[in-house]
């Protein structure tokens, strides 16, 4: 790791570089405008469905990136991460296509559902107590034990791949005036923002109201030291990582906020719309630009959708009476 | 209306036409292959979204080419159908692009959901008893009053129109040895044999086991009668038509027939690896190709996954416990 992360940032050519070590393995995921959410939102809106990208999330663009990164050195052996979500279960498929396992520290209280997926992929999960400590020492174990640690968003790696989807998305809708994606710890916005600097794209995010550390850590100029996340989307609950931060501190338009309810209401619109069920985080954007006219309206816009792994039993109980 | 329907049937010249026509409204859907899917199904299979199709349904195809054949020839006025499912809210939709009004016969115990439907496309919903007297008088009193009539599957420009689906999925996917579609009335099935035949490739259909009129109409060489249906597979309900069962007759190389539990465990089995609900009816192609390894086994197969139309209430209320 470079002793200064946030001169450990990778630009534009990293992002091309990785897109081209990737794009043998991962889904090129399509993009879909629909006129009658269009109507709703009162702009043009080109979605990015990386809910239909393996494992079900973009995040499977980074881990890749990073494995092949790996196998392009000649580093061999295991790699681990701690993630209660989509990362885990990412890494795990991406260090099983290349014939590695990856090592998953999960909180006790993860859904079924990530634990079988990540399971399912091949992965190895080594369940924790719930807490940052917990997740911190399990990992740490693992590290002494020699596996490699992949950061799930303050890497140089994941960052880049991250970044290839709006590299797709710019080349199938190549004349988008914005680009709004959600922004949990800041991989996907940062890659994001690196990715469309050159077209001119203004680049913009969105935090749920309880997770939105990185709109406090932008107000006081530097990343909090600490925040307790109340959001249902649970995708977006990190603290924004430091070469993340200086990224969207620099290059990213704004960072919009949303309630839960927005999101509940967004999950629903979609849904009615698209027939996709997305997981909270993915509609934090749909929600965003349904709020902010004054910026969205009559404009292309291009959404990076993040996720679909999501139960419809939980889909269902998240939207009642939305 | 042609005196003789078997010889009213389009041939792949309709089709390109159809294509030209319609294209510009139509979604071209994304073909996905997954290589986990591929591994429980022993084949590679390729699966044409037409979930993601407007209205949620490959139905837009076919009512987008009825109406814009209208528009072609300068016939004026609103249309009208008998449907309680997509081909309602597909014609409802296309209707209103072209600034008519579809006026749908609906058995009054229809969803809530596909009454919504139509009217949220700008449909005119005409409630009517739940049988067939009912629906056929409901639409002959519409007829009565001057509107022209469009059948679900049993017409030239809708077979014409169904068939574009398959012509997409040849183009991208050029090397495929076989496809096989869901088998209702048989607009999407006749509509891919003729897509399809200048390929050389094997179609194959698939009726759920309560609704195998197709299959019975096969056995004595002319079609049944009547049938009543018993599946959970409500969009295949239909006995198949006239055009449609001479097609199917000539061109298509087997229909199979599956069990509900069969299309229950499909639609687990398609969202645990594609994260989408798919309606029973689709989900059929997936058992089909699971049940018979004898036949597709380590084949390049299509599957045209025909709507998405579904609560995902009513999805895990069908799928529970699969």
């Amino acid at each position: 790791m470079n002793a200064d992360p946030e001169r450990d940032i990778p630009d534009i050519e990293d992002i091309h570089l990785a897109h081209a070590r990737i794009r043998g393995q991962v889904r090129r995921t399509p993009v879909i405008n629909d006129p009658g959410l269009d109507e709703v939102l009162g702009c043009r809106l080109y979605c990015k469905l990386e809910n239909l990208q393996h494992a079900g999330a973009f995040k499977f663009r980074g881990a890749s990136n990073a494995v092949l990164v790996l196998e392009e050195a000649g580093e061999p052996g295991d790699v681990a991460t701690h993630s209660s979500g989509n990362h885990g279960a990412a890494l795990a498929l991406a260090a099983h296509m290349a014939g590695r396992t990856a090592h998953v520290v999960m909180p006790d209280n993860s859904s079924p559902l990530k634990i079988d997926a990540v399971r399912g992929y091949g992965g190895t999960v080594h369940l924790c107590a719930p807490t940052h400590e917990g997740r911190h020492a399990g990992l740490q174990r693992l590290v002494a034990d020699g596996l490699r640690a992949i950061h799930p968003y303050d890497d140089r790696n994941i960052i880049a791949g991250q970044g290839t989807a709006a590299l797709e998305l710019e080349q199938d809708v190549p004349s988008l005036e914005q680009i709004i994606t959600p922004l949990g710890g800041g991989g996907l916005v940062s890659g994001t923002a690196i990715a469309t600097r050159a077209w001119g794209v203004d680049v913009f995010a969105v935090e749920p109201e309880g997770a939105a550390d990185t709109v406090a850590s932008l107000e006081r100029g530097r990343i909090v030291d600490s925040w307790q996340p109340d959001t249902i989307a649970d995708g977006l609950r990190a603290i924004v990582g430091v070469r993340n931060f200086a990224v969207i501190r620099d290059h990213v338009r704004q960072v919009f906020t949303v309630s839960d309810d927005d999101i509940r209401r967004a999950m629903v619109l979609f849904w009615r719309h698209l027939k996709m069920l997305i997981e909270p985080s993915s509609a934090t954007v749909i929600a965003a630009v349904r709020n902010h006219p004054e910026t969205f309206a009559g404009r292309k816009v291009g959404a990076i959708i993040t996720g679909g792994n999501i139960h419809p039993a939980d889909w269902l109980q998240l939207t009642a009476e939305h």
